[in-house]
């Protein structure tokens, strides 16, 4: 989605079969000790992993449209927004998915099903704290939209496919209605860069 | 210890008392929504937090000696390495302690020892990976002490004094022997700005 807002077309996606635990074999870890994707392969051989890394390089190579904030202090509040979104929607979102969802079981071994619950309820309760903020602003971190933007879309598409999380349900207006008018950008019908063979 | 690093001396710290849920009260969440620490409070009245998002700031109000990287390719592999450390080791750890350690029963409710187990469990494994790292490089980032060494750093003495994890007891040598290089550093004395009233 950041690649797609930036109409960065030439970066070829291979795909890295996590059902079958291909992120957790051995040309995979070479390329990222801690078994995750994505990884960016950069042209000289290097190998750059996690999403906010990735989006920061791509940012510089690509600075338009900017995303993640222009000179230190915007950057510092984009990046302050980005980080509540991470560890209190998306770590409690996840953590609910990884330990509840029986889709799941082949990934999270064991799965503890009464943490994943705590966890639901606490990621709700997230979401009732950006629904306010929302109330006051357009976007998650202000004015404009960004990357922080971008983390709560992905995440609430992924609360909404495995946990049928909808936010009008319980009430939160506003991040429903910012749902929908992220959910209308281009980007966000995913076009893809080509696959690779 | 960022701070100390950049010997930014004229920050005044105000406690927020954890245990009394201080920072679950009205007045500290009118800084922070989220209700954690630390928080930045600015000359214009506004507040920062998310310590990484702090210390990018400090960074740029501050840019010597440089923790973050110069230019956006630097900056994108420190961040990667910060980001390693913060969702498999200092999660990991934290998630352990949260949920297993008595002294966090005030703050965590309810607790899932056996989830905590488990995690500390995916705390060591991923130690073990840094170790294998720091194997090849002296700094978690490369060659030189960055952030992503206070990240690590930090999060070693909270398992240290909570967990009583001792990298070389599992025979992790050469993270004891980066933790030991870093504990010789003036910043890891924690030299502190003095206290408000």
């Amino acid at each position: 989605m950041f690649m797609a807002e930036k109409g960065i077309l030439d970066i070829a996606l291979v795909t890295v079969d996590l059902n079958q635990g291909e992120h957790r074999g051995q040309p995979h870890l070479a390329k990222n000790p801690m078994g995750r994707v994505p990884v960016l392969e950069l042209d000289d051989g290097r190998h750059l992993s996690e999403s906010r890394a990735i989006c920061h390089y791509l940012e510089g190579l690509y600075p338009t449209p900017n995303l993640m904030g222009l000179g230190f202090e915007e950057q510092a509040f984009i990046e302050m927004a980005d980080r509540h979104i991470e560890w209190n929607l998306l770590l409690h979102f996840a953590s609910a998915i990884r330990h509840t969802h029986p889709g799941l079981a082949v990934l999270e071994k064991p799965q503890f099903p009464d943490f994943g619950a705590s966890q639901q309820a606490k990621a709700i309760a997230a979401a009732g704290i950006f629904d306010k903020l929302l109330q006051r602003q357009p976007f998650m971190a202000g004015q404009r939209f960004t990357i922080a933007d971008i983390t709560a879309f992905c995440c609430l598409d992924f609360a909404r496919g495995l946990l049928k999380f909808v936010p009008a349900e319980h009430g939160l207006h506003a991040l429903q209605d910012w749902r929908t008018r992220v959910a209308a950008r281009a980007s966000a019908a995913s076009p893809r860069a080509p696959l690779l063979p």
